[in-house]
């Protein structure tokens, strides 16, 4: 159905102990055929415990916004975690420093950097500089924070790498805020933008005059850099204070995720991200085996399958989701109470992007609704037994499968 | 995603008078298969007549509450007469009281009563009292009215019974009210609990110290009585003052139901309830025909498929479903404009409790979409036309179908 999005106070007022629930996304997992009358990625992939599990569970499609928006990765996975993102926003900024486990303070203004390549005339040649590696950021975000040192008297810079050409910038001082637009211009043959603010507040202009010093002054520094030799500062934002889900669902979230942003959306929200080692899909189970005693919530998140849709490569990310496919008989082994399998959104890799199509969604229990057989794929989503759903009715269903929900009214 | 609610302001612009239409309530009619692989109840039961109607009429999965939650049955049926029940809540000692038709006024405060057996200390033994019959009920009744007598000077209070070890307990007067906890703690092993107030208002501490005063002397009434030698109050509340099913949809609506707490709330949102000898499917039709041209809208409500599943007797739910099967021609020859069947909420046999899996649902009109021939189940209704719906919207699907409702706008 077309769900009302989930009642935090509801939520709190049913919630109650029960058993263990893993939330397993694959990043981008929905996609669409490669030829006419084809098949999708999913419905590609050889899943064969995807597919049983599909047997015994019950499938529909999640709209992670709402119908026909394309969802950023923050939005979708706040939406996934119960939060209806059209309501609670959250700055790329404050994701990205969080995602990197930077100390971010009430107040602070974080903004997602990209070091970029300009010509003679300013104007950008390539909006990741060549995708320089992230040695090369670690150097480069060295020689900013040397230049920022003293910039201001009552404001502090902070200048730290995340991997390639991005890094994360925080403005910490009094009074700071507004709402702030981004200086990339999404265009090569185009100069930096300045920020300006849109929230017609003081500090608003006054956050985006210290901004723009800050960056006119980075760029004089990265002058003589043969690649990174200016920037542009992206989703600059502050922490919007979520309401935490362990205070909403009553569970002790833990975050198993590769990638910073999705550790930070996590975290944002009150779960806690655990450290691992390793980058693939198996590496991320271990750490959910090991940390299986001490949560009651587990998000676990691949990104893989996203990152190949983005690429356009359609037999890559059929093959990730058969190798997260290998790993389902280990996550059964745990026994868990629920297992959601889903995606944040749609990644088709012929779209080469993020898309607006509803997310093929699992939700195995050993007191769910078996679907007919009919495999794990979008066409057999459709029509199951969850209907299109959105996407944060997902956790508090998987919580009545988990015996987590107590009864509404007599 | 459609809307998920019914909006009644809405339904009092469009409304007008059209032909009749049923809504048949099998409680607790959605199931889970016994076996792996197998079928649910309703799957099992042979039903040529509903198959027939799935055939000719629409399917679908109705949501009580919200995705994931367990509904008790007062909820569970503002639901399908179209209030969402998180917004409308009844308390069960109001659904009790006007259940055995006892004329509540407003500002009354009404419980729902069970005798209840202890020890020598005073603790529970048996929250049922050994599920006394109702001639005992009556007579022990009877003795706490007496007790009950000028007991208060500025108060009035009703015993009434109710059947087997059930009672309503009733207190009138200026200025009662408050939130009152129940005395039941839920267990034997333990005493009643005191009634408190959560309000913090002073009709709520004064009120509970009235109830509390009340309880304590006639526990002391009932303490030579070999079994029911102690009571539990449960659902202290007033009536809520709904907004009434006729003013909001135009309808003359009647309720045929056995037992009492469903004529309860059918009766609190200005349906009536229609009298009539028996207690079988046959003889609520038989009422049903009775009342045929007095009445628009039709709610007849089936217990036992609940009752039978509350005990995990799959058989006896099947058989109870097969049982109501057969009346369906004659609902038919009565010449309704739509007929939805659908339950208040699952009880699945294996389960033995009620779920929070979505109510397999059936709508049949002339004018209805008609499905390919599927036969009426969980696995049928599941992508039918009426697709995973609010059971909030059924009435108005109904409405529309029995041509109760004008076009909206030009």
């Amino acid at each position: 159905m077309a769900s009302p999005f989930t009642d935090f106070d509801l939520m709190r007022n049913l919630r109650q102990d029960g058993s263990k629930i893993v939330l397993l996304v694959m990043d981008g997992l929905g996609g669409l055929p490669a030829t006419p009358g084809g098949r999708t990625e999913l419905e590609t992939a050889r899943t064969p415990n995807l597919d049983g599990l599909a047997e015994s569970g019950s499938l529909g499609l999640s709209i992670p916004v709402r119908p026909g928006v394309e969802p950023g990765s923050g939005p979708a996975h706040l939406s996934l975690f119960g939060y209806d993102p059209v309501r609670y926003m959250i700055g790329r900024g404050v994701l990205e420093a969080l995602g990197i486990g930077f100390p971010l303070q009430a107040g602070d203004v974080a903004a997602r950097g990209n070091f970029a390549s300009v010509d003679g005339d300013g104007l950008i040649t390539d909006r990741r500089a060549g995708r320089i590696g992230t040695e090369e950021c670690i150097r480069l975000t060295g020689k900013l924070r040397e230049a920022s040192a003293g910039l201001f008297d009552d404001c502090e810079v902070f200048v730290e790498p995340v991997q390639e050409h991005r890094f994360v910038f925080v403005l910490r001082g009094e009074g700071l805020g507004g709402s702030l637009t981004d200086t990339d211009p999404q265009a090569v043959g185009r100069k930096p933008l300045p920020v300006r603010d849109e929230s017609g507040r003081s500090e608003g202009a006054r956050t985006a005059e210290l901004v723009n010093r800050w960056a006119a002054h980075a760029r004089e520094a990265l002058a003589d850099e043969p690649r990174a030799n200016s920037l542009n500062l992206r989703g600059l934002a502050q922490d919007p204070g979520l309401p935490l889900f362990p205070d909403i669902f009553g569970m002790r979230a833990a975050a198993i995720a590769v990638y910073p942003m999705y550790r930070g959306v996590a975290s944002l929200v009150g779960m806690e991200a655990i450290p691992f080692e390793g980058d693939r899909p198996r590496h991320e189970i271990d750490a959910l085996v090991e940390a299986w005693e001490d949560f009651d919530f587990f998000f676990v998140h691949v990104k893989k399958t996203d990152s190949y849709g983005e690429d356009g490569d359609f037999d890559a990310k059929v093959r990730e989701i058969e190798t997260v496919d290998a790993e389902i008989p280990r996550i059964l082994e745990l026994g868990p109470g629920a297992l959601i399998v889903t995606g944040d959104h749609s990644t088709p890799a012929v779209l080469r992007s993020h898309s607006w199509h509803p997310v093929p969604t699992l939700l195995w229990s050993p007191d769910a609704m078996p679907e007919a057989a009919r495999g794990f794929g979008e066409r057999a989503c459709a029509g199951g037994q969850l209907g299109i759903c959105h996407a944060t009715t997902l956790v508090p269903q998987a919580m009545a499968h988990a015996g987590r929900l107590k009864r509404f009214g007599a």
